[in-house]
């Protein structure tokens, strides 16, 4: 997408097609900083200080970590070393462990001195490949906020989203904005809602700042503000992205998603998750029971991070010293609580059913 | 309540018998300070920049303030003046118009001269009641809590609260903290579950505060994990305050408490309201469609306040300049979402049928 006029993506090969060029994320939205990282250990930073974060953005990151801890040594043993340490970066997304495992499958069986070029042009692909399953996203659920839009006396669409599922969470397009940015691309009027999205504030830091530099209008609220819109009658549908999406379609989300798809139920809001097919965990099938849930450090609760008066990017205490904190990252919002499912194949409904008629070739 | 082993409440009479003092809430939880207010103007601003809030103290203020603006004329214009930019302060707490409209029907008709003793000692009768009631209050729903600890097996009971109405809300005790402050009086262990409650943070900045004061085992959580929690069993009961209660029972409180009520019924939670019966506005049926909602200043969603490591109380920027924000502050959670309300006359279902069982002498 557009940063002031020149097309950038969230992850990129460097012009020497050795290094990986990322933006900072946790500099946002006060200061565009691109990164270069070198070493396998620098991607897993990247990672785990949610320098990149997005479950497809962090798939794409672990797999160029593959490449540049081959750039060390080929052999099965290192391989799968590094594989097993960006595996454990981050536990909830499951685009990690699928990246980090494409790779692997395809490299194993490689001879040693193919697997490097191997690995780059691999991680080039899944690259152009989240750029597609973007991109197809974004068409199947513009389609539907055209739908809204004509349905509502062709006035602006008041879109709902959680967390920054834009394209800084993906290699480009994003999930849950795709549509939004198909939408708007295509003439169709739409205003955001912007959760903030505590305790990181990835909406007022990243979705804000995407809605900004692409021109769509929007309002930042508190996270406590959606149900009140909600039964107001202004917001028309929610999209949010996911992390892990279960095989009979239980969404798990930033923390918070759930109780925003509660108050859509209650008002009879459609309810829609933005994912790509690699999100899925085919494997598992009560999300409440079976997702590991990512603790966080509690100085993100207790601190916030913000730019002072002066500019500069620093955090202030909102608790007293004694105060201790927990920190869960995500929450499951069970698939009785989902409209639909927006994939690359089209949208389904929320079901193992609706999963398995998009991706017949899992079907057991 | 105890501060450093001092018991203070949260609004009194100055020694000198005519000034009012306060505890500036907007400093704590960093700076303890007592405020003289002397004129109705500096109560006013008081109440609108919430150097104190919570619906009863708010009342409390108001009354004290009718009292500061007797002393510069006794007149009943002066007076119906007065009391309506009282009114006008806040727009949601009813307690803030049940408090005026008191002071209003005993001194209108008293002689011009009898006024102003009568106030004081009017105001200071509100206190007292008002402390009356939120024990009441703590003794009923400390009752509750002992019957989960003695269901349960005798283990600590879980705790969920929103925002602050604890004793500084209130002259004394508190509304929601109350059963919470008894129970741990009567040897039953609590934990807390402190909602931060943006965007003002009155969780993380008074609640906390309160329960580090009482000794009371607590943790913060944002807005966004209570859901979670409830999934996981983590939370016993819910306990909120109000600003205003219709006469059918609708819970008018704190941005966000709405979206905890979804979250308590969809996971079988009892989830109630603690409210004196002067919260109870017996003239709105419908709070959804009839309570006006506080819209307050987008720089509160902009803009965060805290300590920061050099210890000062500074404000941090979390979005880009072009985001606009809205910010209303309270949200309605409708009657069929509460388990019960927690009254100073004992606890009753949230109904029309069940507030008159309370209150007979409102029925019609």
């Amino acid at each position: 997408m557009q940063v002031e006029g020149k097309a950038y993506r969230s992850i990129w090969l460097a012009a020497d097609g050795i290094g990986v060029e990322i933006i900072d994320q946790t500099l946002l939205p006060f200061r565009f900083e691109v990164v270069r990282l070198e070493t396998a250990e620098q991607a897993m930073k990247a990672i785990s200080r949610m320098q990149v974060r997005g479950a497809p953005l962090i798939g794409a990151t672990a797999a160029y970590g593959i490449c540049l801890g081959l750039r060390r040594g080929t052999s099965t043993a290192a391989l799968e070393a590094i594989a097993a340490d960006l595996i454990a970066c981050r536990p909830t997304a499951i685009n990690l462990r699928w990246a980090v495992e494409r790779m692997l499958d395809l490299l194993v069986p490689l001879p040693e001195a193919k697997r490097l070029a191997a690995a780059y042009s691999e991680a080039g692909r899944i690259c152009e490949e989240d750029v597609a399953t973007n991109e197809a996203i974004g068409r199947y659920g513009a389609d539907l906020i055209a739908r809204l839009h004509a349905d509502n006396g062709n006035r602006a669409v008041n879109v709902l989203t959680h967390c920054n599922a834009g394209w800084l969470a993906t290699v480009d397009w994003g999930t849950a904005l795709a549509p939004i940015f198909k939408a708007v691309e295509q003439g169709i009027p739409v205003h955001v809602w912007v959760d903030e999205t505590r305790p990181r504030n990835q909406g007022a830091s990243l979705t804000a700042w995407e809605l900004v530099a692409a021109g769509i209008p929007h309002h930042l609220i508190v996270d406590n503000a959606g149900g009140h819109l909600m039964q107001h009658g202004r917001v028309d549908l929610c999209i949010v992205g996911t992390d892990r999406t279960t095989a009979s379609g239980d969404v798990c989300n930033k923390i918070g998603t759930y109780l925003k798809a509660l108050a859509a139920a209650d008002n009879n809001i459609p309810f829609y998750v933005a994912l790509p097919g690699s999100t899925v965990d085919w494997s598992v099938h009560d999300g409440v029971a079976e997702i590991p849930i990512e603790e966080r450090g509690q100085e993100e609760v207790l601190q916030i991070m913000g730019c002072d008066d002066q500019g500069r990017v620093s955090r202030v205490a909102i608790a007293p010293a004694a105060t201790t904190a927990i920190n869960p990252a995500f929450d499951v919002t069970p698939a009785r609580l989902v409209t639909g499912l927006i994939t690359e194949r089209g949208i389904c409904p929320a079901s193992r059913e609706g999963l398995l008629g998009l991706y017949p070739e899992r079907r057991p």
